[in-house]
């Protein structure tokens, strides 16, 4: 069947993102927990979403418990935690042939933290009184993740999810309504 | 006279960021206002600074009054308002020689804006109760800036300044203790 694309989206390729409005209020934003139950994910800057090209901005709050699966993928990732506290397991033993045992890294409210280029890691929500806030900034977009099911499944093993969850949700499409 | 780099940094082109904690607590970021009275400055993640390739993450404050230059640059940027409110002087007449009057977008707590790539534009905390608090997430670091006097300047009148301030802070050079 011939499909077209939700009118509501397009290709990053074509777009100059015209339509985006330049000022928006961040509480007006959609937000989806594409699945995972006590998550909550918004795309504040997107590249498939709203058409920009070499970074995109995330808000994500985590419930209590809940967690990214473990993964690793090719752009640079910062962190701005502004609500609650966890943890960040990061293996860079980039050198074997799988990510091996993570070190553990406490995160929390006002610090920053970065993964590391293709290193497998993991949010996690580890306190279980109250929900973990963050600002997450990638760069190249779209991102490609890749996914392991533990901390010793071979990097080659890892199957890549793309596009993600929500880059998912902007493709998805719809039958063209043929009017004959 | 031979100069060398303060050692504290290094070029971008030569540094994998290992030495970057990975978490880090922003309250202990160091901040400047680089002899703008009102300014508070933060390069929560630097290209020059920590060795980020390809996005770099800062957390300004503006006092009542404060502003940026009329100015211009080749990259994405996205701005994330933490507190306060102010205004955005966006002119996006990129067919003409000059930036022409720009339109008024008015920011405030919890709203993200961005700034169309090489749209010149000037960010001013024009409430006079509150400072204006943002993060600015920008592509293509270290950012290179075009500063105009005014909105009737020429686009090929307006003046690079690069290193920025907050970049050429980090180039600052010493001479080199000659031992002998």
């Amino acid at each position: 069947m011939v499909q077209k694309r939700d009118t509501e989206f397009r290709s990053p390729k074509t777009l100059s993102i015209p339509w985006v409005p330049i000022v928006r209020n961040i509480s007006e934003i959609g937000q989806d927990n594409y699945g995972r139950l006590g998550l909550s994910h918004m795309t504040i800057a997107g590249s498939v979403m709203h058409g920009f090209k070499e970074v995109e901005v995330w808000l994500q709050t985590f419930a209590p418990g809940v967690r990214t699966p473990i993964h690793r993928h090719s752009c640079e990732e910062i962190f701005v935690v502004l609500k609650g506290s966890g943890t960040l397991y990061l293996a860079s033993n980039s050198h074997k042939n799988y990510p091996g045992s993570p070190q553990e890294f406490p995160i929390f409210t006002n610090s920053t933290f970065y993964v590391p280029v293709n290193d497998a890691h993991q949010v996690w929500n580890t306190n279980e009184q109250e929900d973990l806030q963050f600002l997450v900034i990638i760069s190249r977009p779209p991102v490609k993740v890749f996914i392991y099911d533990d901390w010793y499944m071979p990097h080659t093993a890892a199957k890549l999810k793309y596009p993600y969850y929500w880059d998912e949700r902007c493709y998805e499409t719809s039958p063209i309504k043929d009017e004959l």
